[in-house]
């Protein structure tokens, strides 16, 4: 594989030969309800904690993804998970009894395009003939973390986004691989990755941390407008561009931004952050967390490149690299945006 | 590259063409302290935070490894970073910046091992012209974030481990780049990583977090079992064998249980929880934190490399995969180990 000024060129396009989603009630109310694999009313997904939820989600998304493909843990040679919770708990504890070796990832909310180019690297490399990545982000988990238990009943501010009850994973492998004939892709050949690039942290000094999608927003247009610039495109060549999760208040400040490099993506754009829940279901802001652009992808995203709607699209996700010590401690907040350049044949 | 049975052969044999290492006061009085490029007596490192001085710690020996090698940040395609913080806020913000794109990893205590071997896979894959990875821990973030704030003066059961101030990074990249006469090997070649493997999350059901060595050596076992059966090889077969950080109470456990596959490592066995501090330092069962190995790893045996008193050793890096949430739900604490085989020609 080539590196062009940052950007990763992947001369074996490794295939998404799976996917699978997992998701929670208030995202089975959404818009998007008929795209997942599985969604659960109970928040505890039969669990004692929400902890062990959200791990018991993770495991599920990645047993789905792993059944649709017809392989089983001992197929794949590397695991890249992550989550939002304090030492990444949900990914360790999910993949406790997995025969496949584990590589914890963070990104906050972009773990999931972390993984996704991670798991394309390994995969080109030859280390892996097999990877899977996954991220997730439960509500309840992320409320009692980051903000105040649920029992308070606290009152969120209108630019606030709401934590994604929600999983996705993708299984990669190299072209070569056969029997792409699974149940994630039953009429057509698997989407491919065809150039990514992983983000640089910066940091426009926002503070607030009910406004993340104004955190996030500039390192989303620093990371499209690089990667624009080293491959030679414009946003016009692409069916769609993603981004997850900047929500409504980020996404306006996406188009501002990019704007002042004259790039125009607006009519292209949607946010995993504003598909995920409709307007009526007062989420203010938008969905966010690490479960949300991984849950949209793994089902509205890659359904839509499945049945060719789209052929070739960015997925560029966002994260806050903030933690609840540094916002109490009045620290800006760094974010970061990896993106994927994802196709289909 | 290739992929035995679980096992990585890297084929272009990346180099550590660079390491650094910093360390704090406590450290400074172990017999390590020489090893080290730079130590601090000030745990603030200046800063208003011990979580800022974890930050700045960071930054200080990434910053030094770039300078041993001659490079700028413009200069490395991907750094891989991690720590024990929440939401891994040390290293996120250590590489704020700095324009090298960062992918944010977490292992616990085995942090550095697998930034060592994504570093590779980078580098081998083409991903990277050069990588740098860094893992960091210090002793009053830690205290603060796991047990109880440092003004309680809480007492530590003898079994205890104590975290590391320090840090360590390397800058990896292929054996064609040119100019290795670098500072960090001023009459030698630099080592290289011949081979490697990723851990599986291994649970024995220890739930006591004062004792993590006991809950980390099962991990440690299966991952050297794994390795010398997939290579072929036996203990004896190298100069030493490295473990971090396993302490005094999960080294005898490593020897008990591989001494169970008719594996005995003794005789070349060091851990770096108990090569960091003197017996007179009054640290229980010796030293801990991502930082820990990292930092022996960058000082005490990248030298010993260096002038060739080893020529091919395995470093197998442990980690705790809880969380104080976990510990406080009555979870068992699953464990990781990653193995590097590092070899000088």
């Amino acid at each position: 594989m080539k590196n062009c000024n940052g950007t990763l060129i992947f001369e074996s396009k490794p295939r998404i030969s799976s996917f699978a989603s997992v998701a929670g009630k208030k995202e089975s109310e959404g818009p998007l309800h008929k795209a997942f694999d599985m969604t659960e009313p109970d928040p505890r997904f039969g669990q004692k904690t929400f902890e062990q939820a959200e791990s018991r989600m993770m495991r599920l998304t990645i047993e789905k993804a792993m059944e649709k493909r017809g392989v089983t843990d001992k197929d794949i040679d590397i695991a890249l998970c992550g989550d939002l919770l304090n030492q990444c708990v949900a990914s360790g504890f999910a993949v406790r009894g997995l025969s496949t070796p584990y590589a914890g990832i963070y990104g906050a909310c972009s773990t999931m395009a972390l993984g996704l180019i991670l798991s394309s690297i390994a995969v080109e490399s030859g280390a892996a003939r097999r990877a899977v990545c996954a991220a997730s982000s439960h509500f309840c988990t992320a409320e009692r973390q980051y903000r105040t238990p649920l029992e308070y009943g606290a009152q969120r501010t209108p630019t606030a986004q709401r934590t994604v009850t929600g999983c996705g994973a993708c299984i990669i492998e190299p072209k070569s691989s056969t029997g792409f004939g699974s149940a994630s892709y039953p009429n057509s050949d698997p989407p491919y990755i065809d150039s990514a690039r992983i983000g640089i942290v910066t940091d426009y000094a926002v503070s607030d941390q009910s406004n993340m999608g104004a955190a996030m927003a500039p390192a989303a247009a620093d990371t499209i407008y690089r990667y624009l610039s080293s491959t030679g495109t414009k946003a016009r060549d692409y069916d769609a561009i993603f981004t997850g999760d900047l929500g409504v208040v980020g996404s306006r400040l996406l188009y501002d931004l990019l704007a002042e490099r004259n790039i125009d993506i607006e009519k292209l754009h949607r946010d995993c952050g504003m598909m995920i829940y409709g307007r009526e279901q007062d989420v203010h802001a938008g969905g966010s967390g690490c479960g949300c652009c991984a849950s949209v992808l793994c089902s509205h995203i890659l359904n839509a490149l499945q049945i060719k709607a789209y052929r070739n699209i960015l997925f560029i996700a966002t994260g806050a690299m903030l933690s609840p010590t540094t916002v109490m401690q009045n620290e800006t907040i760094p974010s970061i945006a990896h993106l994927v350049n994802i196709r289909v044949e």
